[in-house]
């Protein structure tokens, strides 16, 4: 049976999560996920989402998706496209890829219409409220000074995580809370399971990583 | 040998030309290439290049790139990450997903670096003469208001490709001329190859046509 | 003595409400204003803050302001910078310039330590809840299809502004509801008043009207 | 009769820059204008161009203008609006605010419709080279490395104004070639005008300074 909580990998645009290394790493988390039962997703870039959703059993996420509809919009992300190359979700409004609240909330309609899974990002409790409100399944609550620095949200700033888990328990109970921001290790993954996250988004830390796999297993051991 | 014109198709994000469509269009793309000798290319959405490129070999091309390094671009379109999928060259400017200067200046650089086939939109010709002093592969003069009109530049705004021809030879007789919008039959490629473009670049006349690939041998007999 | 609700006007960057005309226009809704004691604001473009807000005794607000800080942003607008033209508020996310999501967020929170008023536009009931939480002065339900159009969104689309108030005296009952979109007469705004709006913002029924005097009375008759 | 070169003075939107402190800044160029014959140009921020250009006899540039025509573009800068406002020219595509392509070429025929002065700025020899096959009044290269640093381009990377100078000599000799970036004293400009600059633009040098009429002497020193 799989764990409750989650273990999400953003591939960000990192040389070492890209083409053929991309595809590397998503095996190495869908064995460490058939190994411990735990529940693993992959964000590989656009580009990777296809290769990767052949070779995986786990579930795949888009980064971002563009608020258009099928037609004349050269250059830009059709949900559509990403779930016809295998993806089931998507981060919406990635600190990196902020986006108009009006396309957020266009962004979690169109997602739900095409059962897929949304996680919404968001930068401080204030934005949490105000996301939940809107009703995406997952918010990962990441403030941005903490983003890449090896210094965990979970740690040094748990009132955000606990916060934004009572606002949302208040506002939609439905949505699930992540953590985000300088997850490395499994106690920071235990300390974020403990504040109320239902889950955690990193990146660097794996990506950059020696030893992918090693970091995942450690991860891993945070949870349930 | 290969006729010395090009037919570039631009896939946009037609439900028509998405995913196992988008793949099917491919090959009738390769299979017609094969047959007459024209060069094609086809642009189809970030998601698609890696399957598209594994089943043709025509080349593939991606509609949009962004100006950004490896590293923490969530969502953006690393140019390494289109390579990596098999893309051989990019769109860059189209009027759908109109750029920044410094952000083209730097595209055209990262994909030459790259070695690969840039093709710069332009809108009128102050703006491709400005577009050919940075040298990229090609620009693709495209009046805005004719683009997805059925009403051929080469047409009834011949002076618009002649002026953009006579442009570029002085500033930079290396850049090809390419002539978009409003094309659809093989005598408006006819007409743009003797305006002096090196080939055309279109979308729904052959993406929307009941027939591609009837659209399509029309289009190649404009060739040459 | 005041009435408590508002009529709000945007001057857009109409030509009858640019420069000279801009101030005469303004200094029509102070005559109103003081003839009829309704409380109308105005809201220039920037460039005519200023002189506008030496001239009237209503307020003046601001078009847009940038989540920008004192330093260098060159071409941006800074919050500061409308306060020390006479501004006391300032539009946020109208339909014509939509806005980021983190970036509502912390214009509303700058917005209210220069202890200026907010309202932030919104399009759907979806978005005007999420706005709600955090905390503005007002929301602005405007319709997109419905700007400009001449038919009031409180006569076509009751169901937005009812469902608008009653979400927002939920989530935040200090959040005042504003009607936008197709408002042009006393009747529209009466039926907004009804259906719990606070008030009204409107742009080209009064701004492109022969006579702006007559309309904005007819408005005002409406109100209380 | 009135020096060749010029100084121009961008206020950006630090704090010493705005508002009443704009005013103040802006008649001590003023003053130094009429004392020495130089020609300074002040670039305030869109609130205060109204103001400054009523109490200065020097010209009063804008900071950026929007490719809007009059009508219904909230929050976004008409090139009518800062024309009504007083000033007489605008900088556009500042590295603080960058503009796509297809709106530079707009602008600066807008401006020149206008019979106002447009000053492109641009980061490289290249893209100074595409700016000048558009026809704008001025150039300025301002390397963004540089920019704020203290370090002046005219001393560091002399190549970088000299190869602007000769491309848009070729190109188009009616184009102004101005030297921005870490300008901050009359050495500066003395060297900027014998590498073929027509003059210097520069914001933090004199707005960030203790005594902003001294720093202002000594860059007019440079001149002639």
């Amino acid at each position: 049976m799989l764990m409750r909580e989650y273990i999400i990998l953003n591939f960000k645009t990192y040389e070492e999560s890209t083409g053929d290394k991309a595809l590397n790493l998503a095996k190495i988390c869908d064995e460490v996920a058939r190994e411990t039962n735990a529940r693993i997703v992959v964000i590989p870039q656009l580009t990777d989402i296809y290769r990767i959703s052949q070779a995986v059993e786990i579930p795949v996420y888009s980064q971002h998706i563009d608020n258009v509809k099928p037609g004349s919009n050269t250059g830009y992300i059709l949900p559509e496209s990403i779930k016809a190359a295998g993806a089931v979700g998507s981060l919406i409004n990635h600190s990196e890829r902020r986006l108009k609240l009006s396309d957020i909330e266009a962004d979690i309609r169109r997602i739900r219409e095409l059962d897929m899974v949304s996680i919404v990002c968001t930068n401080n409790v204030e934005v949490t409220k105000a996301t939940a409100t809107m009703g995406p399944d997952f918010v990962a609550i990441e403030p941005p000074e903490l983003i890449g620095s090896g210094i965990s949200v979970s740690k040094t700033r748990p009132e955000i995580i606990s916060g934004s888990v009572d606002a949302v328990k208040n506002l939609n109970p439905d949505v699930g809370v992540l953590c985000g921001a300088g997850i490395s290790t499994g106690e920071d993954v235990k300390k974020a399971i403990e504040l109320g996250a239902c889950g955690v988004l990193l990146a660097s830390g794996v990506i950059k990583a020696k030893n992918p796999r090693a970091v995942l297993m450690d991860l891993v051991s945070g949870l349930g």
